[in-house]
């Protein structure tokens, strides 16, 4: 069993540490324009209002990192993802964040702005494939970033926990290679939905179990896939979240404004003895309460 | 790793199969006068329509088998007893049941009029107490039922998950002494509440894990315990009883008319692919919708 290693993403003012030792941290996926019809019009009239206000939402509902998103149709990614990281330093008081973005060119420019005054921020994603390896990893290095490998190959998603064991390791030796150290890498099991493949939630779990046991690393996940074309998505994500924190999920990339999703997380901290005296379930009950 | 037993419970009627491969179990702990006031009322009066309401209402929402409590304080329990177990069978046409007593004259007054016509129930409880395994350890084998043994001691509740598993390991081995074989024995690993020791649930989840480990049997609690004393019960046992599902847990006696934990284990059963296709979370969720 290896040891659980601590990931540290910090701003220039601001550190989360990441460690399932100690309970399980939020990264806030609700900047991105993905799907949102709303925060694509607003980014493409240059503006950052919503951009600001989802900042400072997803902070006090609990998240420590947020996902910073640029993917917008025909956008000048470099300069979209710079200012996205401007506006949400200056209205969140320069929170750690998650660089998200598959395009080298983006990832340069947001890290090149970004990593000064001890800044360290975590990169969404390398994968298993030769180029993403080639490509990304030397530039994580060379800015001293942390980074999210998720466990696809140039065969695609794989089958089997097995295999997403195989696609961890290619990235861990890729990653070590460049010298990048292991808790600097934050694994993404890749949870298929429920819908489409009924041994979805099995197979993460699997392999999270097996990738915790031999690296330590932290875990990431975009839990709500596993619910897509369902009924009742909340509950069902939920009750995912809470087990896979049993598993070894670590840091999940979620919406912690979902409230059921949250209090999954305080109630799986608690029932595995990371919340002593119950004090931040009873915190997390009372803000709800009064919220 | 053992192989995972399947305990069957049945009536001369129906049959209930236990067994963590195929999905979870639930025994409806409603029929209990302990602390419902309106129910000693009504058995002191000798009426059985709540006991009866009852029944019917927890098999229609899910559970397979039904545990009839009869502490009453200052009841002919052999007599009381028996009149509620009748009730139950006339009311819900016979379903698998759990005699819940810990008095051997009443046990073996229920165990008497029960047992005929192929009828197999579970016995609630032994505990690993030298009194309690040689008092009921052989009526259980006289009359072929399944028995829950609490893995209690002489020396009270044990504090460790390693005192759990050496508890079991004694009522195992009582049990194999007197010709039960290790399918009929269901053990409870004692859920203490968070609020009193806020390490009860991760100690609960490791006995489980080692129990199942080296016994394959399988594992009832009394799930609603870990939440006394705190706020936002329903959804902190909901997620306890799906993680503990993902540790090992098969049966737990809880009440069926709690929405909120019977989600939880039919998401568990989803999650652990468990129900193919989804069919069961489906008809759950349309099951809900129409009531």
């Amino acid at each position: 069993m290896a040891k659980n290693l601590t990931t540290i993403v910090k701003s220039s003012k601001h550190e989360a540490r990441i460690c399932r030792d100690t309970g399980i941290a939020i990264i806030g996926e609700r900047i991105n324009p993905t799907g949102r019809n709303s925060l694509q019009a607003e980014l493409k009239a240059g503006k950052f209002d919503m951009v600001q206000k989802d900042a400072v939402a997803q902070l006090q509902a609990g998240a420590t990192i947020l996902d910073i998103n640029s993917g917008l149709p025909r956008a000048d990614e470099p300069t979209l993802l710079v200012q996205m990281i401007q506006a949400v330093q200056e209205a969140a008081d320069d929170p750690p964040i998650c660089i998200d973005t598959p395009n080298p060119k983006a990832l340069e420019a947001a890290l090149s702005y970004y990593c000064k005054d001890g800044a360290k921020p975590l990169v969404n994603s390398v994968t298993a494939e030769a180029e993403s390896l080639t490509n990304i990893l030397p530039m994580i290095k060379e800015y001293g970033a942390a980074v999210i490998g998720l466990c696809s190959s140039d065969s695609g998603i794989p089958e089997t926990a097995e295999d997403r064991l195989r696609n961890t390791d290619i990235i861990m030796d890729a990653a070590a290679k460049v010298g990048i150290p292991a808790e600097d890498v934050i694994i993404d099991c890749l949870v298929l939905t429920l819908g489409a493949k009924w041994e979805a939630g099995k197979i993460a779990l699997e392999a999270i179990a097996m990738i915790v046991e031999k690296y330590g690393v932290n875990i990431t996940m975009g839990a709500s896939n596993i619910s897509f074309g369902l009924p009742d998505r909340e509950n069902l994500t939920s009750f995912f979240m809470a087990i896979s924190a049993f598993a070894g999920l670590s840091c999940p990339i979620c919406n912690p404004m979902k409230t059921q999703e949250v209090i999954s997380l305080q109630a799986a901290n608690l029932i595995m003895a990371r919340d002593p005296h119950a004090m931040k379930w009873i915190k997390g009950f009372r803000a709800r309460q009064s919220g």
